[in-house]
């Protein structure tokens, strides 16, 4: 199937305050410099860079109890949000590359504010739904779906910078893939909202294409909303992309991650994606950080139509002597 | 499903001379310091942890033809299977911590003292079912099980420190998983007697999730007996557990592994699991021993209803603000 | 199933010029001294070994446009024809070890001209299917199968010692396994003659099982030709096999590789494998070089019976005491 190309609008998020690693800032220029534009244009993919945000400083950001970088945080996804909703409104298939995975809050939200209901699907080792109560660690990359979904918004308290968060996702459009370090406040929520997983369990139990035929069944047995993919790196094997700021043994393969991305692009639905935590000072050599930024453009890639059967253009015309 | 959780009662047994290599016997402190009874407790498992066995020198433990170190395997396994006893009579599901799988000799036969029939799950690369006059090396640890079989034993010769052992399981009830290294002599055997048994061919035709659904099945077919897991870390892949002193090449993922010892927790039948064969001198760096030794804890912590999936408390309570 | 053995007739073929990168003229000393003619015997499989092809320069070989080193590829490859006619005459299963892909050339030809219809079997990363007017690199180890399909004979120009080449495969005999780059050309000539293909794609749908069953079913469902195996070790994933020139994220494991050759092999109608692409001056370490020579011989040895199960002589009978 060769299929009508999206366009591409990428914004790079150089955020890091979600969480304390140093370093996760330089995902987005790393994954520019490994050539995605380069190679989203060669597949016949349309492509605006946007360029970076910048986050000012925040004054006065002292934590609340666990929670560190609130405002941060908040000032950084609502500036993301904007950005968002502005090449969302361009027509382009919006590109956040991350930065820590708080920034799915200002992604989904933009996301969201522009083309209304959503589906998510999010690709984690990680199910990143703790609220402000129930966090172990006071790290914002971990609690984004809390301040997403309708369901919990009882459950989340005021927050400085955070006012502007309007719940826009319904638990029932949420899928889950490849989770497999979920805290027991987040398990209590998943079970609670009866939200639609896949942990590795599951994948091993099923195997990748099941899971991602269940998936696709799952969101387009209602209305077929847009799907807003969140694709943090840790749902790979730390083996192949160590370079993340919390690596979970046990992950999806490279092949099973870039058939998640062929599968859920061939729904013709996928409208934003998000690729999160790649975080080059958590590796041990070069080749670790090549592998990680590697993976998060074959990622991409598979986002835009990039089949490994290949592809050719529908004109061409096999040369004879 | 949040399960009844059972106790853990712990057995060291730092024994190497099964097999030639030197190593092996650092295998239950290296296990335990990776955290295994705080794991095991933080996931809801009591635990008892009865130290290590002393296994004082044998004097005159010369060769018996091929047979090296006879006597003190004997008596070694004499010992660790009175400790299973002691352990099984507390009313813990045993756990064996090698130490070489000679050992299963006396965790076996301890179990089996206690409780009756057994069903035998063995995960090995290696079927460690050579007799004595079948062995191509001498080394027990490639053996245990033809000691335990009551179908072979007309084949075993009468050896020193040995006459305590009784034959205990029958070959039906047994069911091998992860085999890819089988000797000659040893394949006659498994044919012979029909043993149930997922070779590494096996596990690619059907995948994990079905070997351990026919596995399941198979051993519940008849009356439910309780399960004795014995679990060589070598029928892991090396690229994962390289510590080991007889690694071979294309085993079981770190997934599949896992997959294997979630799925026999939930039978409820689990009551004594050995782990066996890790070698910190096997390894080529300290990473390379950490990976095998996580990897034993986490299969460990498997057999203990650890779930990918997470777990809560059943009183747990989602705060609010 | 304890299979009448084939006898393997093994030529070497030290030949790099179908490609630019110095090392693979290697290919088959390395492999013989990783001890597969001694690991065929155990197994009880005869071998012939008719030693290595010697290549003289060729003088004049000028480019032709893209195209390099055409006529050294040409006159090597009459060689390798005639060779592998002398070894299927001599009623061996021809074996190649090359070499680069280019060879498969003259090994399909001369296996073709001694024993009429073949199926083939190409496992690859490549299609290796470029004309000489597609190939964007004017290599021709990644065209090998435009000179051999029937179907193609108009889209090639006359070529300097190529002459002697007749089309002797048809395209609806050729099953691909484990593609993930192929060029525009190469995806238009293998839609327009329906070549069955199984890519990554549907390697991780499918899973490996039911590619082998589908190829099987595929090949057998017309008459039953011979099978003539062209694999590349490139097919495999580069963490296993990286010593070798084109390497390509995301290939078959070591367990789908050894799954294929097993496969193919209980068919019966194995009559030729080439064995391509070993390169060790592409590895970084010694390490690297060892675990892709040593996956190359296991290949070989599933082609030849070994089963991972084990195996044991029919007349072998277990000692009493
Ligand atoms: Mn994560
Ligand atoms: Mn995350
Ligand atoms: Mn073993
Ligand atoms: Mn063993
Ligand atoms: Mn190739
Ligand atoms: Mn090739």
């Amino acid at each position: 199937h060769h299929q009508a190309q999206q366009s591409a609008g990428i914004i790079g998020a150089p955020f890091s305050r979600g969480q304390p690693r140093a370093g996760v800032e330089r995902g987005p220029d790393l994954i520019r410099s490994a050539g995605l534009v380069h190679r989203l244009n060669q597949q016949g993919c349309a492509v605006k860079d946007y360029g970076n945000l910048t986050f000012e400083e925040v004054a006065g950001d002292e934590s609340l109890g666990l929670m560190r970088s609130v405002r941060a945080v908040g000032s950084a996804n609502r500036r993301l949000s904007e950005a968002v909703q502005k090449v969302k409104r361009d027509g382009h298939t919006s590109v956040l590359l991350g930065g820590d995975h708080s920034l799915a809050i200002g992604s989904i939200h933009g996301h969201s504010a522009l083309v209304g209901n959503l589906s998510v699907v999010w690709v984690d080792a990680h199910a990143d739904i703790n609220t402000p109560l129930t966090t172990p660690t006071g790290n914002i990359h971990g609690q984004p779906m809390s301040y997403l979904l309708h369901e919990l918004q009882s459950k989340i308290p005021i927050l400085p910078n955070f006012s502007w968060i309007k719940p826009c996702v319904s638990a029932r459009d949420v899928v889950y893939i490849g989770l497999r370090d979920v805290d027991p406040g987040e398990h209590c929520i998943l079970k609670l909202l009866g939200v639609k997983l896949f942990c590795m369990t599951e994948v091993d139990r099923l195997g990748v294409a099941r899971v991602m035929e269940e998936t696709c069944d799952y969101l387009s047995a209602k209305q077929k909303k847009p799907i807003h993919l969140s694709f943090d790196i840790d749902a790979i094997d730390p083996s192949v992309t160590p370079a993340t700021g919390t690596p979970v043994v046990g992950g999806l393969t490279y092949r099973e991650g870039v058939y998640v991305t062929e599968q859920l692009c061939q729904t013709g639905l996928l409208s934003a994606v998000d690729m999160v935590e790649v975080n080059p000072l958590r590796a041990q050599t070069e080749r670790d950080v090549q592998s990680t930024v590697g993976t998060a453009v074959d990622l991409l890639l598979g986002c835009f139509g990039r089949l490994r059967e290949g592809n050719h253009p529908s004109d061409y015309s096999l040369p004879e002597p």
